[in-house]
């Protein structure tokens, strides 16, 4: 089954945004084993539109659409496809209810341009939008399928996953992929470790992907038996992390946070934080998973001096002698942190995260990471690169890591 | 004149890769007045390539190709274009030398796969590549053309910088636009504040963009006099400000953390944190911020109603009548921060943002935010959805949206 998207919206096409909508339907298509042939970007056109509309649904089996169906006036992807499927707009009063009712239980009266929303093209169906205004439509043409959806992220992803993916299932031919995400190891490094290639792609089709966080090794296998296929990626995955296992902390779409809390709630442990370069990224991150309070405390952000001092009782001789930036302080915050709250765990971070404030001695990048546990006090010195947010991403993670580490001493 | 980008490559059909090369193309692009109208992603298929440069050159002036010309044997562009515009492919020695001589100087040795990118299509004009191996292309059909160019983010941009935008410099028209960012405001009321939208669209086209952060209102003026076109957005601009001024916070690229963070630095005052259910992020975005030190001192993530009493001293009378999330706590919280920090201003937040841990009364979504000056202290309740990374963007995004209203009346 070839399925295209078009991506519709001006702000594509001048570049204010970057069209990530139809990256993460590809993502997710393709994994449904549905391929994803074309991506084209129109702007709010209506010649353009109806012209993308005409080609895609000659050369492709189905056809997505995303943006321009918001309320206001430069939204007109509805109108557009209403007028390109041949179908009359009616007035669906069950529609504007739905929507009036969603307002008040937000306390909020809903506003008249919203009244739009309620008039749904006769020969469409409709795809519930259970966190926005306008409803997703599906019309059919010469037996072939096209798909209307928001271009608002959350809203196109809940419906994609709650009403549109559930009607690809077994649709498509047998993909199966595995993304083995590991922390700690460049590129180049990640590669050469895994020895000759061909070990693996025996298997599976090997891509390596380097990000901020570290590499994603994904591997891919195509075929029509599933069983197969399976046993293929597993034995491909196998090989890899008998190369790079050490430094693997998840599969998939998991992020470390997420290995991390798992494993914090299998060990029934506590965490407590002191960030100082980091800013709150640290705790940000280990409260983004829901349930956190069961194994996140509590955290500071103690940026200056004077609330390294106060909040974390660090002696002013280690901030004098060995400065904010020193694994003497670092040790001091994380041992703090775990005594002031009571937690299993003390993480700390005091770093340069720049671009600037390095001098040649301590420059920017550089990082102490503090652990501290009921039997031992260390920090781990770490030296990155010139970003701001890169440098935060990157130290947290390394923080992260750290704690896993230690975690994970205690199942094995 | 009309613009058509390609991209090609099957990593960004199968959702692996961003196409972050067409949105900075078409940033640039339409920054020198060439008018951007598809941007057509298609795989490594010779067929679906050729398809989409006979329907680029049929539909659009100039067409750009991004990817597929390197060394490796998935690369097919060079191939298939020199097919397409029926061009021989012939050997040429002097490229060979040239990039023997790059590598040499860089004290390698070239590989023997490279040798394949002396072959060039002999009707096409050569792009100088100074970071790479493959030349850029540049055929013409029918007086129009078509420019072939690499994949590699930084060989696309560096080649696009030196040889291709000075091309177009003088053949667009002018475009001029300004995108003016709100908060606090959903799509369907900014849109009614401003009224009639002819008044605003007699000077410049006018686009709303909802986002979690708040909506993006973009005013674009198109034109051949730049000074007129310059006048005319500045007149819708003012229109706009005058209907939603108090909403806005920022221009184009400016995050409202920045617009915070320039306001603190200009008025000389601190803020201090002390969060809950944002778990982090308010203290992280306001340490996003290089300088950040000048006006932010601390902040404490107290998650746990202990840390609340223990950190903060917030009095458990409070706690138990009222509850964590309530607020009397919010406005206890953003006090204590105040008092214990010395601080000018204490920003609190605590609410609850899910996924779970709701109730009728005190529903996911939920928040309350607390703010001390040294006039007075106040809170906000606001109920937001079900999301939780969601929630605690919009929870800071009210929060800094409440802070700059505290320093805006420093500077009024």
């Amino acid at each position: 089954m070839n399925l295209e998207i078009i991506s519709i919206g001006d702000e594509l096409l001048i570049g204010q945004t970057v069209n990530t909508n139809a990256t993460w339907l590809a993502k997710h298509l393709t994994s449904l084993g549905v391929e994803v042939k074309w991506i084209t970007t129109v702007g709010d056109d209506a010649d353009d539109i109806k012209s993308a509309l005409a080609t895609a649904l000659q050369r492709s089996d189905v056809v997505i659409t995303t943006g321009g169906i918001g309320p206001t006036h430069d939204d007109i992807t509805k109108n557009v496809a209403a007028d390109f499927f041949e179908s009359e707009l009616i007035f669906k009063a069950e529609i504007l209810e739905q929507l009036k009712r969603r307002f008040e239980k937000r306390g909020r009266k809903m506003s008249v341009t919203n009244e739009d929303q309620a008039w749904i093209p006769e020969k469409a169906q409709l795809i519930d939008n259970p966190i926005g205004t306008a409803a997703g439509l599906i019309f059919e043409k010469d037996g072939k399928k096209c798909f209307i959806l928001p271009g608002v992220p959350s809203e196109m992803k809940m419906m994609s996953e709650k009403t549109l993916f559930p009607m690809f299932k077994g649709q498509g031919q047998t993909i199966v992929q595995k993304t083995i995400r590991t922390t700690g190891l460049p590129e180049s490094t990640a590669f050469e470790k895994l020895g000759d290639i061909k070990r693996v792609e025996q298997f599976a089709k090997v891509a390596f992907l380097p990000k901020t966080s570290g590499v994603d090794i994904r591997l891919t296998v195509k075929g029509t038996d599933e069983t197969e296929c399976r046993k293929k990626l597993e034995q491909g995955v196998n090989i890899v992390l008998a190369s790079v296992g050490k430094y693997v902390y998840g599969y998939d779409d998991e992020e470390l946070e997420e290995a991390v809390a798992k494993l914090l709630i299998k060990t029934h442990k506590t965490v407590a934080v002191a960030e100082s370069c980091t800013g709150g990224l640290l705790a940000n991150k280990l409260t983004n998973i829901s349930g956190s309070s069961e194994y996140f405390e509590r955290g500071v952000v103690t940026y200056s001096n004077q609330s390294k001092i106060e909040i974390l009782g660090i002696p002013e001789e280690i901030l004098e002698k060995h400065g904010a930036v020193s694994l003497e302080t670092a040790e001091a915050m994380a041992e703090a942190a775990r005594k002031i709250s009571g937690a299993d765990f003390g993480i700390s971070t005091t770093g340069i995260a720049g671009p600037t404030g390095g001098t040649e001695e301590k420059p920017v990048g550089l990082v102490y990471i503090g652990v501290s546990t009921a039997k031992e006090i260390y920090s781990k010195r770490l030296l990155f690169f010139k970003e701001r947010l890169e440098n935060k991403d990157r130290f947290v993670q390394a923080a992260l890591s750290l704690l896993k580490g230690e975690l994970i001493k205690l199942i094995a």
